[in-house]
């Protein structure tokens, strides 16, 4: 039976290549990156030597990431069996026509996903992808930014990216968050009722303004889109104000039986 | 008069607030990511005592940010002038009700922005938020990550809401990017017709599949939205196959009236 992939299937074929990584520490804070959405095929063109300590730091609880990275010594065979290959760069002109922002492209490419695998390529950290290395990508993104400083640190353009992929293959499977159960209008009505007549019962409309004020209470309670427990709450202030009035009045009659010394009930 | 404010002045009205950032790493890491994305009012809620030298490192050419960066002692104090404050968190439940994610919700806040200004505050590495920042916040969010690492790096989560709100500022005024001016229909028909032209000169339907061979060709090229200077290349190389045939058909001509020794042009 063929059956719709699972973000998690669809984000298992998604891999981030980065070419000739200089600072171990930017392979950690990608692995990291990586994790946090969902993506765990890393692959390194010609890693660092040394100072590897420096990435499982930065990785934090993503080291399995850089355990498991694949090592190539060129780009085409760590591309070799991608299907698509989404190259990055910061300039534009010359080889880099057609630049789409990633917002633009991954959502695109997301349905394609499994059996399809998808490569997101980073060049190294000072120069970015060469022309022959865009030669071999099928695509080309340019994350979008100020014109102040367009050069991203390439964990962070790993994150851009990693982060446009997860959300394009989310969309395509929605995560269903638990809504919070709103009140319904019969709920909102009730609620007012009660409250004015609270507000009534503790001298609050005394001065007159009963209508203004109601409208204006109603306008602020129906946008905030109230949950039931809170029309509850609501309910509970209204609920404390009669009793309190209640009270009050019981306790100023008592007072003034007692003044004039009557006897109670009678 | 009232004008529109632009995305510059928009984004000028946000800033970035740390509270205790332990690493000063991260400070550097979040200078360059808010250059990156157009904003620079960077403010520090109990700044670490030292190795800042550490911040400038790896702000890279965003230095001018930690130089004017703000410092505070309090939370309060430091959001005081700001009209809503954006807590970030990784966690839900309890206090932190009503999470929406940042995709969803800084673009109902970016047309407020000039004159109103909008704090995106972010906690300590190791802990985030706790309750009595949350009671200052007027929204919170959480960034959609993979169930099995929710914690992003401090300066990876600043990135992530820095390039929302840039996106949610531009999406307001529409950078204009140059399109590529494409093709029209009588430019790719007449380029069709021209092809067609030439590799029937070149003898390349002699097998007969013409209608096949042109239509499949078609395909291609309607699909790939070709531009001006594209279909010109194409006229380039249809124009170049038929001057070879005409000279090869002249040449062929030249060669038989030489083996026949008949004298030219008679």
């Amino acid at each position: 039976m063929n059956t719709k992939p699972t973000p998690e299937e669809r984000l298992a074929h998604v891999a981030i290549v980065l070419k000739e990584p200089a600072f171990p520490g930017n392979i950690g804070a990608t692995a990291r990156a990586m994790k946090n959405m969902g993506i765990t095929d890393l692959r390194i063109v010609t890693p660092p030597r040394d100072r590897m300590n420096e990435a499982y730091a930065l990785a934090q609880h993503a080291g399995d990431i850089i355990d498991n990275a694949k090592t190539f010594t060129n780009l085409a065979d760590a591309v070799a069996d991608c299907h698509f290959v989404v190259g990055t760069t910061a300039r534009r002109g010359g080889w880099r026509k057609k630049l789409q922002a990633p917002r633009e492209l991954l959502p695109e490419l997301a349905p394609t996903l499994a059996p399809n695998r998808i490569a997101l390529l980073f060049g190294p950290e000072d120069r970015g992808l060469v022309n022959e290395d865009i030669v071999l990508c099928t695509h080309l993104v340019r994350i979008p930014t100020s014109k102040y400083l367009a050069s991203l640190n390439l964990s962070q353009a790993v994150l851009v990216l990693a982060y446009e992929m997860f959300n394009a293959v989310y969309a395509l499977s929605p995560q269903v968050e638990q809504q919070p159960k709103y009140a319904t209008r019969e709920h909102i009505e009730g609620m007012l009722a009660h409250l004015e007549e609270a507000l009534d019962a503790i001298g609050f409309f005394a001065a007159g303004n009963r209508e203004y004020f109601m409208l204006d209470l109603k306008r602020v309670l129906n946008r905030t889109r109230l949950e039931i427990r809170e029309v509850a709450m609501f309910r509970g202030m209204a609920r404390q104000m009669l009793w309190t009035a209640k009270r009050s009045k019981e306790f100023a009659m008592k007072e003034l039986l007692e003044r004039f010394s009557l006897p109670r009930n009678s």
